[in-house]
Order: structure tokens, then sequence, then C-alpha cells
């Protein structure tokens, strides 16, 4: 698909589908028939939609999904090679890599539904997301290297997120696991019947919708930085985090009701 | 339970027991009504037992047990809320880390034997350890998120030990796992009947207290220094301590009476 | 076994065989009834296999695997007593360190094909190589803390290959893991019945050395990089290794070939 047609298709539909309720915003890959292929465009509209989430206190959760048979096949290769420079590909490149960055980064938590393939860059949207659940009809690959393209940057989060012969394997063999096996590995926290995704993923965001936003935020931030860290400087730094925590009103809240049997009610 | 109540409690009974025999040293958090929870008295018995038995050179393994119906609840709200301020929290979470560091740089191996509930710091405390043994009853949480206090110093060590996405959802939802989970994510070294958890944990730590403890020693200072170097640096580490381990009377023996096929005596 | 009798054997019958044959390097550890332990001997003639195949074009994949009963038992424990100087140890421990690197460096993937037993620097040799394949009737353990002098090399690899928990369990109490526990730590990507292990690692290697030998080796390097750096470094080295690959021939004819549904043809 050419650059030209990537813009049609902006005008004609959305690249990329927001719903917001109940605290969870529902962000939905619009390129059904391109089984979601991340052109630029795709990019920078799930670029854009995150940026406006990381400000937006209304929303608590995000779900990441895609339109049509598939979850996400990875970049837009079409588009790629009809953009042959080393400036186009390094575009492509950095997009996706700032795209990534942007939802391990984002105050809310993350919550990849997955169907059908999750390919490349869609593996690695995944691996990215900090739950995920999928259909027992899933299945993932890291297939670059089939046809000539290691999947290095998919590769540096599904090393982080699986054991390191697993991903090894999926990198260097290129072939698809299916649920069950991304279940067993830790690519995905839970596999249910295709018909009871959205179900499934509804109620894990809702009770996470519950929680306190900005104790979620502080939790998900000092995941990624500590983890970063030696042990020693990782205590010093996480039990800098739980002081401060500890002085919101959320925590005097949240352990009173504790202590008193009921609900807490989170301060605005 | 408020400060005077603690103090109350260590007068009566002390808050942490310990039993020494065959080189096994059993440390039993004893304030089981309380679910043993960590209060400051009892984190301070617990860092004056490891700091004692760092030195003592008859114990070869440590057992960490909890007395009553669970293992260990994390830390003492009553106490907590009952002293609000900065540095009173500050206390509880430096003293907090400053433990689990003290059982990752025990130079004998601690195993965590676990039943009941292993929830925030008491979960902490069995992803510290370097064993864990269960009883199917167990159940293991991080449910700060639940009460406005994200469970960011547990994240510290449960990060360490089982995959990202699974110490994400413990973290994000705060929902307990059982004991076969516990085990399918590498939280627990193993599962047993209840009914059999105190003589699986004996015999466990009895093979453990077969070994030299001058080795033992310096193959967990090498597991937790090694681990925090790039791979060249932690060979050339490894390599290095390898060979002194070699040039220690433990090993002449050990191998030798390998060699011989018999049974090795270990110097005083 | 003396160095002497090293030297005979060498003189014999080769410490190590190599077969090529269809871009697949096979390397036979060839101490059969020393259970291959890895002499200096072998070591060398080994780390010589690894540095001539680095510069071989033809070969795209490497297999690993022992003659006779075993995999590989570790080091030669006869000839470490029977030159018990510092040196010499310094010397052994090295060379196995140099060895392992050198695996981790190559620039094809290397596959382990295990049978019998895999000890020590043995368990070493398989959480080193990229892939591992092995028989339903393998073990795996790390020893050394029995005869005195633990497994603090193997442990840099078998810690970056396990869950923590596994890896100080096989540490400190070293005692073998059977293939079906091996796989689900993630130590083997593959257990079958011992008849079939050999044309499964065929089948296997054969699959990689489909691909192109400079995409694998992209490839591989990226993946022992990025793993050191922080998320932020690593994102912005893989961005820029695609990059790169995309500009190579073989990223053109690879993608061309999928568009247009046909097999690629890789440059020479």
């Amino acid at each position: 698909m050419s650059s030209t047609a990537t813009q049609t298709a902006r005008a004609d539909a959305p690249l990329l589908l927001r719903e917001d309720a109940g605290g969870i915003a529902t962000l939905t890959l619009n390129r059904g028939p391109a089984r979601n292929a991340l052109s630029l465009g795709l990019m920078a509209a799930l670029q854009d939609a995150l940026d406006a989430i990381a400000e937006d206190r209304a929303v608590r959760v995000v779900v990441l999904r895609g339109a049509g048979p598939a979850f996400c096949a990875g970049h837009d290769l079409k588009e790629m090679r009809a953009h042959p420079g080393r400036e186009a590909a390094a575009e492509v490149f950095r997009a996706c890599s700032r795209l990534m960055l942007a939802i391990t980064r984002l105050p809310q938590p993350v919550i990849a539904q997955v169907h059908g393939i999750a390919t490349a860059a869609g593996c690695q949207l995944v691996a990215t997301c900090d739950l995920a659940i999928c259909a027992d009809d899933a299945r993932f690959a890291t297939p670059g290297v089939n046809i000539g393209l290691f999947c290095s940057t998919p590769m540096v989060a599904l090393s982080r997120a699986v054991p390191r012969k697993v991903a090894m394997e999926m990198l260097l063999l290129g072939e698809p696991v299916d649920a069950a096996e991304a279940f067993r590995i830790g690519l995905v926290n839970r596999v249910v019947p295709a018909a009871d995704l959205d179900a499934t993923v509804r109620a894990t965001a809702s009770r996470i919708a519950e929680k306190s936003a900005r104790v979620l935020a502080i939790g998900k931030e000092a995941f990624g930085r500590q983890e970063e860290l030696g042990l020693e400087e990782a205590y010093a730094y996480a039990a800098e985090v739980m002081t401060r925590n500890m002085m919101l009103a959320e925590a005097g809240e949240g352990i009173d009701a504790f202590l008193e049997k009921r609900t807490p009610i989170w301060p605005a």
C-alpha cells in the first residue's frame, strides 16, 4: 500500500478507532483487510492516541485490539518496498520503537486483546503490552528471518517477556506458536475460547479500572525503572516510591477502608 | 495493632523463634494472630537473627516459616496507620528493603516454608528466599494496589523471580495465585500436601546441610554478583571465583572423594 | 585422565569430529569413554573448530553433540587433580569461559543435541547454545556443590536461561533434572524419543540452513547486544540494526518473494 493509498484510507475510514467507557479506552487497529499492518499512518494514529490518553485522567486502563481477522501482522511491507531508501526505513523503525516505548511509559496499564495472528511488530505489540489475553485460535510469530529481515526490534520486547531459548527459537526459526504455548512461555496471561475473548478482556479491564489511576501509574512507572537497576539500587528506589505512595490520600483511604472492611472511595 | 501493643507482645512472647538442629536454623515468625504481619519489631527481630546467623559457622542452611494460619500477610497496616508521618513510613520500607538484602546476602541458603497466605511483603519474602517450598493450600498475592499502596518493593523481588507479564498481572490486579500456579511461574520450587510440608522442607534442608558451608557461601555470593554483570564480565568474574574455589581444601577433598567413589569429609 | 593420556588419545583418535553437509556443521565431542569430559585438549579443539566456522561462509548452522553414552560430563577432574596449581586451574576456567563466549558470539546459530547426561560445564554448554533439543532420557545437573567446587561458571549461562529459583535449586542441591523438567524450565526447546533425536535435530538445523546466513548473523549478534542494554538504548540500537538490515539485498529479495508468494533466492 503506497503512502497515497494510506492517506486515502485515512480519509475514508479512520486507521484507528477509540471508544471510551467506564474508565476503559479501547483502541482498535482498523486496517482489517491489511491484517492491521502497521503503516506509518497507523503508527502515527496510535502514537497520537496514546499521547492523548497519557494526559487523560478519565482513562484508567487501555485495551488494544485489531479489527478483522487478525490482531496485527507487523509492518506494512508493501509500503516499505514502495519507499526503499534508508531514511524511509529508519523512519519506520524509529516510529515503531517510539510507539513501543510509549506503551511501556503510558501511565495506564495496557491490555492486548489478541485474536488471529500477531506477527513481527504485531507480536512485539503483544510482548510490549503490560498484559495480554488471547483467543484459543491466536498464533504468534517473529518470522522476519524468513523474508531476510530479522525481527530485531520485536526481539527487544520478546526477549524481555519469554525465556531466552524460547525467544531464540521464535526468532531463528520464524515459526508460529499457538495460544497454549504462548501461555506456557509467558507471552500471554490467559487463553480463552474465541467467543469469550471480548467479555474476558472487558471483565479484566473493569477490575483494573476500579483501582486508583494515580496508584496504578506509580506502580507501572516503578516497574519499568526498577528492573533496569541492580538489586540494591532497585530497593533504594522502590522504598522511596512506597514512602511517597504512603503519603498520598489514596493510601490512607485504601488502608482505612481495608481495616474497616469497606470499599475504598478514591480521591478525585 | 499499635506500637504499644507490639511492645507488649514482644514482652510476652518472642516475635521470632529460632531453633537450630543439624546445621539447620529454623526461624519462625511468631505473630500468628496477626498473620505474622511484619511490624517494625518483627522486622528488627528477623534482621538481628539473620545478622547473627551470618556469623554462625554452625549454620549451613536457614528455614523461614510462620506460626499460626499464615506464612506472612505483609506489613503491619495498623501500626503504619498509627504512625502516619513520612519518616515513620520511610523507616518501614527501608527496614524491609534492608531485610530482603540481608536474606540475599546471607552466606547460607534460605528456604521459605510457606503455608496459608503470603501476601505483599510476605510474598516478597518468598520471592527473595533462595528456595521456596509450599503447601498445596498456599496462596500468593501482591494486593497493595487494592489499598492504594502499590506493592513497589515486593515488585523488586517478584519481577526478578517470575516472567514479566505474570509479575505485572499480580501487581496490577492484586489477585491471589494458588500453589500450582506459583510453581508454574517459578515463585516456588515445589508444592506438597500440607501434611508433608514440614518433612519435605526438613529433608531438603538436610541435603543442603550435607554440603560444605564455605562452598555454599561462595556459590550464593557469586550468583548475586554475576547476575548484575554483562556476559563477558560475568564470565571473567565467575572464572576467577572457580579458580579460588579450586584452591580450597574442600575442592581437593570433594574431587578426590568423587574419583574414589566415597563420601567427602569437609574440612572444619 | 592425565595430560599425557590426553595427548595419546589425541594422537589415536581426534578429540573432536567435524562433519559438514547441507550448510550444517556437526561437531561431535569424541571422548565417549570419558563421557566427553572437557579436557584442555578437547576445549582447545572445540575452540579451534568454532574459530574456523566463524570464518566459514558455507556453514549456516552448527550442531553440537557427544559421542558415546553422554553429551558431556563437565570438566576433566582427573586432569585437573593431576595439575593442582592455581595457574592450571585458572587456565581451565578461562578456556571454558572463552569457549562459551565463542558459542554466543559465533555468527551461526548453535544447536545442542543432548542425550544421556549434561552435567556441570556440560550443562553449561546446553544453556549456552542458542537452541537445545534432547532425548527423553537426558538428564541435566550442576552438581559441583557435591564435590566442593560450586558450579560458578555454569551458573552464568544457567541463570540466564531458566527462572531464578530453578537455577538456585539446581546449583545449591546439585541434583539432576530430567528431560521433561528441562523443557518446562526453558533449558531445552524440545524433548523427543531417543530414537528420533538425530532426525529431529537434522530437520531443525535444515530449516535454519534455508535462511540467509547473513541475516541469521545479524539477528544473533543483535540478540546478545540488546539484552545487555536498558529498554530505550535497546530500541535505539535495534532500530538501527533493522534499518541496516533493510538496506541489504536479502531483505529486498525476501520481501519481494513474500509479496509474490514465491521462495526467496538469497544472494551469495
